[in-house]
């Protein structure tokens, strides 16, 4: 059955844990994409990043930059499966996935050593980094986010679908937003990748600026290259731990045609892997991976191959720098 | 610009009207798609019929089965556009909903005769046929459904997807119940096509029932005849004004792949399309096509040139037998 | 290379000839879509249906049904591959393909007994049968037409596309009349699975007997059933030489996705080439499979696998009546 | 992670076994495909049913049609996997199918009562079920095979695909033929929904006869109904023990596209499980469904869905038919 | 109903005129694709590229690069659908698109300042900007023309498709040629992103540069950069107005695969944005995006949402840039 | 029918020839795919690459950066068809391969000057290299491989695949070994592109350098720049015989989605064309493109499209510099 990297499957969610089930890493997939304002379908990405990961094989995984193996290293990666999220009610859904992060993260570590088993997810549509960045505060305390997307999602409610009502106000264009008011998040957060259209003239990117943002564009590589990337995002979460979401909207449509709400102009697969390489020896302390829609995938699996691909470089860098509490 | 079967655009839901903007028969997309608990997409459901219906003409479609034109009858039919509904909370979309089914059907006729509008709404999930439903009902009183479907859509909202919440409760697989509930409907309705499972072993059958609906499942087609078929619902709902709903989920994955719910061993186009003609003389105050999820269709657009076919059939029913109110 | 069923391929345009190189059937590809009044693409329907055919293997085509190989019997089938047709002048086009024709059939037939080879020609939109009807009468006289459509296609030019230009009245709406009005075919045709609408309320119809069609429209079949679908086609045209047209789109989209004028309601493959095969004994001078545009074929050429299997059929006919001139 | 209709998953090839994980049927995949003569890709088969199966929930699946839920009954079903084979050598991988099937065969039955576990495999190529008839001889001794096909599957190794070695000669269009050789079947076996022609003009028949079988041809239906061919597959296997083997080719590419070795003019999903349906109360030993090759499938997953439904009814087979030994 | 961008739609066409319904810039449809010599399909590109608009909202259309919203300028921007062409005659349907040009282009402007509205036109192949430079000639006198393509699309009618026919001549690789021969366009005019070959030696090239043609090809970005593109293209057309047209298969197949004929080894969306962007300031007088067939797309619409934001920079580069007569 | 770039076709296994058949570089297809480990389908890659290049036509494609037209030059090239390979049993396969190979080289060049014709392989899957070394080797003796790939192919056949037997270790991972085993290559091979893990963390590369191989992975090419490559490729290879094979899976998936193990983070076409073209006079006396699996591929045929532009630049290598033996 297909797991992620063909890791193994511990049921991280049973009220019994066995020894052989503890782990230092674990992968959750997070199916929910009613939070979004354009095409839907991330629900189904879990499935896919998995699907896109089939080739993968831990044994032989020895990475030909790197020249590491971060399956065979000190930590325990293991695959949880998907957190029962319904999709008939967002309010619900996110309290099931806030709940599925917090038993999972309470799980005592395999390594002895680091005591909290770090979580990455699988999305799922952006609205769903809000509970990672929720369960990461109750164990780390307030965290730098490293943001790649092509959009800010730090929108205001009010102005992103809301307004018309606080549920509606929830979303993947609004959850940087309400994890700066929830108080999860440092002023030392950074976007990279950006280049959709505001929806106000300054109000959005003064917002933006208030909920601690930073932003590389996405044409500014063309200017800086992909080292210039790399040190502007490590000089700005320089001293933090940090939390990195990928959207993979922040990829070309041509690289990653299976995403929500797509824009052109974006960054190659070779860029994004370079820079998530470079970012080697941060303190990161979650992960994901989000609006992977699979149905507007190529025959390919173009988009999915990608996604994989990017989990595989944030376990890279979960292994790389063990954090301790 | 791609109207249903290039019909004149009108503005329906606009404050002012002028005399060249009434219409008899209104057009209407409902694209909403969060009360879908398998694969979403329905939202870009009336986009797709429109398409669909991109060849037929007006002007030169004599029907060669029945020898009439029903775009150049008595009636005038126009193509309202789409109703604006949010994506992020289906609460407040229904309510949007209703309002343009309000406001659409409050106009006054084209025919001085017919003094009532009636509707056919191109979905959008099931859901949205509530709106219709209650819409109807506001103008016509209870009605009869004819509902062909591949499932029963009259689950309790405790049984499929509430439990947990009464917005969850809402969805495309309750809203007959609901409507039941609201006492829109008579208990002179029927399904048609039937074949997928249910959830209790005698539950949901008991409850149907009671919701007011008999059943003709879908391989009873290869016993009683489409001509069954069609004495069958005549009977069920014969001295009643009766409301159309297609779920394209009746007809198999062969014919109609771009749905959210499919259900294999299903009807044919040919099979329904004759069942559909066969219902001419019916009073029927107000019609629609569901569950149409574009994404899925194939390359050829199989699905789509399917359901605008069916909605050209119910625009025929509802030309052959005006309703006087 | 890719010929239909692995047959020879023959130079059948070439200037000399080697006896190697006769042959009794010829298959001529006829790559030609300007003709077209919605989705083009059918100028890739020889490759396709080529494709399609790739695995009939002729050394071991023993049909189950029959219990005969045509491929094994008097007449060598080759293929000639395609005509070279421009795409940007249908009037030149269109002489190109009366050349072709014209030096195909004229060619010494492999069979000392039966002198004409005869063509099965891959569409190519419908109007590259009017081509095949002019070398047909030039070497047969006039012959009865069998003609397999959703669309009669015996349009007049003023009625569809024309009235505009003489130029744009020649299209695959429109050949039948034009084939009509030249004298090519007999009174004595007929159309089998028609179900479009016409353009105008009785003339369309009217036009069509004065061009000497029947029809048995396609939900003929649930009352007649095959059987009586293939009597009346053998009543209309006994004792005439016929030319055997099959525009794809008399299938139903499930089963001839890759069309460029679908019609919905159709037959299925096993209805065509049960009626197919029930025409044995005729005396078929020609025949053709157009409208087969590949690009809307869904992953599993579900379409040119069924356009493959309906020229096997149509060479069987003329295999299992040789016809002397 | 995805299992068939959501059951659990049981890890069955372990060495060691705990009481919870006992069952009376298993379902296993067989990811093999090297044996195919045209397009590949039922290796990715068994994942490709598991995906057409998400929407299966065993508790809420009472058939509306019998009334009964087959993963409610007295069995218990369960999901083992997919076999470890290797793409690189046939030869091989039979042998690791082989053993596979041993070991699962071989475990304690959950019921007390029927003691062996009974199988239903996923394909893989049809090459699979010689391991699965292996299997079957062992524990049950000869069983008649009812074989749903479009291809008679008895070429003699020599006819098709041998003759140039031994190792080509094990393929997907001889296993039948090789599982009467080595004396596993009974000579009161039948093929149903046969319509591809045969390599040699009567020595493939002479052959597929000496096997054991009896042929319902594809348009045989249209003759004698879905009850004729029901009646005609319970007196040939009457009073033996019977093995179920449906390649999903016997439907219409309409159907399911998704398979290597594709022929029109098949069966549709609601004819094959009302036949399927109507074989309640056969002693049915094994089952399994092959060649489902979901690369060529449509968007709208039309074959993943017919194969999973095809699974559940061969699994309610074995329910409503408990075998003792 | 779908417009470019969610603007307001305005029957720019009919003969009575409202106040309401001036506009400074219309964007037009131009369904045409007759006139290719390789993949067809074209005539869907107007609908194709309005889909890929699908998400920008006018009001909320901020740019991140350039602080600025072309659609709450001063232009009053609106969408006047497609011009009525006929897909049976390229003289014809020309003359059709010849007169749409010149009705929308001679309303008085919204804007009391700038007194002549410009066209953005969506194609349709690229024989429809033969249409465009005569409208604009009679408006403007001749303009320079920057030329997106792989292809030159000067070539001489005797040698591309012409030579057979005067009607052969005119088509989407000639129509430079013939508005150079029409006198419609200054030689100062210039190719940019071109990588097919030319069909002869030495005289394809010669008569370009007699056309008044410069040529930028595709590989030269990788020595000269974007800003080297934009500094060229500057220095070429300075000091008089331009045309700038957009055949999106100047994009890599990767990034616009929906075309009719492709050439890899192109530019990616990123480099061409990037380079539109910089021509901010040109006198600008017409523009169009052409040759996209959305059938060829992919399922996550990489082309058309390419060609959407191509269309809204040179939307921006009009409302940047005011021209006077 | 279909030939590479519409050149001729030629017999070239046939056992007679006539002058007429005679040639300097002949293409041959290599359908075989039984040699993979990941997703099949390279059997139809011969007839893709032929699609993708239905466009490149002899007499018209000089070249717009190097001015020439290798089709017009002193060498003729031709299109032998397909090899007669088995899917049946790899052993066989590549023995009819081989044969192949040797036939096809032994026939008297068509230029007197350079007397062993060259041969261009479209795959199939690597394994199909094998053959082609060979052959090269009995022709020109041990030769520097130019390896583009995102996988090294020099697995061990103990570590990839074998271990369970000779047969499985003789695959697409392991044919570079062999053909070191088999010292049919020099010491001073390369590969190109690399960026796929390897299996063991230091045995996969000293067993690489063993074989012969200096490697350039996919990300230096950022760093050094197409010119870097050519001058390390030139290095390299300076003085020896060299024979090209391109993996198509050393573009990006974005670039090239129809293979079999995809990886991202991969070259462009525009870079891949590049290198190539800056080979321009190396000795080059074999060359392959192989790994293209069509059913893969985007609608607008995105890979076949690039395989076939490899192809072309591979033939102007060969045109470019003739090899006297
Ligand atoms: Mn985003
Ligand atoms: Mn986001
Ligand atoms: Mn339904
Ligand atoms: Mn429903
Ligand atoms: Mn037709
Ligand atoms: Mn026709
Ligand atoms: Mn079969
Ligand atoms: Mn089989
Ligand atoms: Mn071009
Ligand atoms: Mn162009
Ligand atoms: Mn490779
Ligand atoms: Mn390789």
């Amino acid at each position: 059955l297909t797991t992620f990297a063909n890791l193994p499957h511990v049921h991280c969610l049973a009220a019994e844990v066995t020894e052989m089930e503890t782990y230092d890493i674990a992968i959750l997939g997070a199916p929910f994409d009613t939070g979004v304002t354009a095409r839907p379908g991330a629900r189904f990405g879990p499935g896919g990043i998995r699907r896109g990961s089939r080739r993968i094989s831990p044994e032989s995984a020895w990475d030909i930059y790197t020249g590491e193996n971060s399956f065979l290293d000190w930590a325990k990666i293991v695959d949880c499966g998907d957190a029962p999220l319904t999709f008939l009610d967002n309010t619900i859904a996110l309290k099931q996935l806030d709940k599925a992060h917090k038993v999972i993260s309470a799980r005592k570590a395999n390594s002895s050593e680091f005591s909290i088993p770090r979580i990455v997810t699988l999305g799922g549509d952006h609205t769903t980094t809000l509970s990672a960045l929720r369960s990461a505060y109750k164990r780390w305390g307030q965290v730098s986010v490293i943001h790649f997307d092509s959009h800010i999602d730090t929108w205001d409610p009010k102005v992103l679908g809301g307004g018309i009502s606080h549920y509606a106000g929830v979303n993947h264009g609004t959850f940087l937003h309400i994890a700066h008011e929830e108080g999860l998040i440092r002023n030392t957060s950074i976007h990279a990748g950006i280049r959709a259209p505001v929806i106000r003239r300054k109000g959005d990117v003064r917002n933006d600026i208030r909920c601690g943002f930073e932003t590389i564009k996405a044409r500014d590589i063309d200017r800086i290259g992909t080292y210039g990337v790399i040190d502007t995002l490590k000089k700005r979460v320089a001293g933090s731990k940090v939390y990195i979401s990928v959207d993979i909207d922040v990829l070309d449509p041509a690289f990653a045609p299976a995403t929500g709400t797509s824009e052109v102009g974006g960054w190659t697969t070779r860029e994004l892997l370079t820079i998530l390489d470079g970012l080697s020896g941060m303190e990161v302390i979650g992960a994901d991976v989000v609006e992977v829609a699979p149905i507007y995938d190529n025959p390919g699996e173009t988009t999915v191959l990608a996604a994989a691909e990017v989990v595989h470089s944030l376990l890279t860098l979960l292994v790389q720098r063990p954090v301790k509490m």
